[in-house]
């Protein structure tokens, strides 16, 4: 982080403002600016750094790599009761699932669960956003996708999986979602290239160089191996992501994402699934008996003194906004240069 | 494990009778008897040797304490399009998987994806018999659930979750399926029961004592709290599991599920989630290009070297067939004993 006198202190309307001015100017239709700048001060504001106004940046790369059509129209298709694809159509990830999310609740509604199959999308932001619009509308949400292949399979060296995440959310009635989005990978991929920017070293456990051989250099470990999280339990997850929100979907793999962008540095090309299920359909009229059940077992964990998953991503957005948010100077500057 | 000369070794056949013959002298319907026994032959033949045989005298225990209906028979109620529950009415999951398996299936293929909640089951066997059985239809399974509530939230050092397992199961159109399934827990509870029985020492990180002092006392660990694998993920994934396969679908959490059996010391009664998609309505005329890319992920997984999470299980089970399974002396002589 940069030192204190550098910070700048925006407004979420102004931080707003300032993404989607850069985005429209790189070429970014109005929708696709607004679904992007949407999630981009949600993470500023949540102080996910790694997923609030950093990913600017590599957001314009990857407009300017010319991989990605910043205007592009998802269009939507059934493809059973229970299921729906969205084609981004090269586009960004964000503006296709927020066209199709209607009509994933809408499904989930009707059958009790539903998946969402989001295809040929460019992504770049953190899953929590979405898995929380799902619970905004009293709907449980599991989200997860491949990245590229940069991460080895627990017993192996090479990389094979993304950093692919996992989120989840349960709506609570009153108040803030349960909410978790983590990457499979020991780490998150922004974390590591955070560490490389700022030429700080990384725990000997998220990494191997390309050599094979643990590693506490960040840039040697981006060209390396990453390693999954809970060993092989965490590289079994991968996999199922893998299967799931890309085999099942019928778009890329982490390995054939990181081949489709040959090189280009833009951000991943692949898939994603979204499973939305009603509890209502499950409970009918027990539906409350349900959620003091859940709420419970919250009190069951906060009562000891532990978190829940994202409780410091609610405290620090209570304070972003009241307070606004404070973006490195640094950041600020590559920014506006963009 | 006892000494070479005290092991006996039994044909499955053999293994299977055995079984059913001491559950239905305990009172198991046949209908039950031969789906407990089908399951903990699974179990014995893959060496999961705290899944096997081993569960036997865990399961008579069920019986004589009453609380488990040994003759219960299951019933079947449609929620929506793609949701089916299954009362087990207070007996052994397994004939309540077995009952509700084809209705499951059906609606996998008619809406896409489809769940099962089974209700007010006991439970102690593991979960890759049954997403091993959806994938032998040519569906991808995923089920879960909670037990007692034995392991510590992350950050926390008393109880509230349950081990928690997950499992996972591809179809694979040549062969054995890819399969995961595992506890959330840092390790399986029947582990640590070895460990017990054997005066065994634990590793540090599985547990605390009822002080909260991390131990490597099996017996003190039983009495504590276990840890979560993985840190906060794998505690995520373990509230997930709470949620899911309790909250969700109106049966008991891992804490409920303690207070219910009130020192009996029965296997843990709850429900279970199952969930199974079918990939042809996802891929339709691509289904076999989406297998083939899945065969190209497990190719560059083994390709390395490293192994695919159930490969160790799958080849026991080849030498179990071949060979028959070792059985320890002393729980053979413990199970005649029943």
């Amino acid at each position: 982080m940069s030192d204190e006198s550098t910070e700048v202190v925006l407004s979420l309307d102004e931080l707003f403002s300032l993404s989607r001015d850069v985005l429209m100017r790189h070429g970014a239709s109005p929708a696709h600016a607004d679904a992007i700048s949407r999630v981009i001060v949600q993470g500023q504001r949540d102080e996910c750094h790694s997923h609030g106004l950093y990913r600017l940046l590599g957001c314009v790369r990857s407009i300017r790599s010319g991989k990605v059509d910043p205007r592009a129209e998802p269009t939507l298709r059934d493809l059973a009761p229970g299921v729906l694809s969205v084609d981004a159509n090269y586009g960004f990830s964000l503006l296709a699932f927020e066209t199709g999310l209607p009509r994933l609740a809408e499904k989930a509604r009707s059958q009790g669960l539903a998946a969402m199959a989001i295809k040929r999308c460019f992504h770049f932001s953190a899953l929590w956003p979405e898995v929380e619009a799902i619970a905004a509308l009293g709907l449980v949400g599991l989200a997860m996708n491949p990245s590229h292949s940069w991460v080895a399979p627990e017993g192996g060296k090479r990389p094979v999986f993304g950093t692919n995440p996992i989120a989840f959310a349960w709506p609570r009635p009153d108040g803030d979602p349960f909410v978790f989005d983590f990457a499979t990978s020991a780490i998150a991929r922004g974390d590591i290239e955070l560490h490389a920017r700022e030429g700080k070293p990384i725990p000997e456990h998220w990494a191997f160089d390309r050599d094979g051989a643990p590693t506490t250099d960040a840039r040697a470990a981006l060209d390396g191996a990453m390693r999954t999280f809970g060993g092989h339990k965490g590289s079994a997850l991968a996999a199922m992501v893998e299967l799931l929100a890309g085999a099942l979907i019928g778009d890329l793999t982490s390995m054939e994402s990181q081949a489709f962008d040959a090189g280009a540095g833009a951000s991943p090309c692949h898939g994603e699934l979204v499973i939305a299920i009603d509890p209502r359909r499950f409970l009918g009229d027990d539906a409350a008996d349900g959620h003091a059940r859940a709420e419970r077992l919250f009190d069951a964990v906060t009562g000891q003194g532990a978190r829940l998953p994202s409780q410091r991503r609610f405290e620090a957005r209570a304070r972003s906004e009241r307070d606004g948010v404070r973006i490195p100077g640094a950041l600020y500057r590559d920014v506006l240069a963009l």
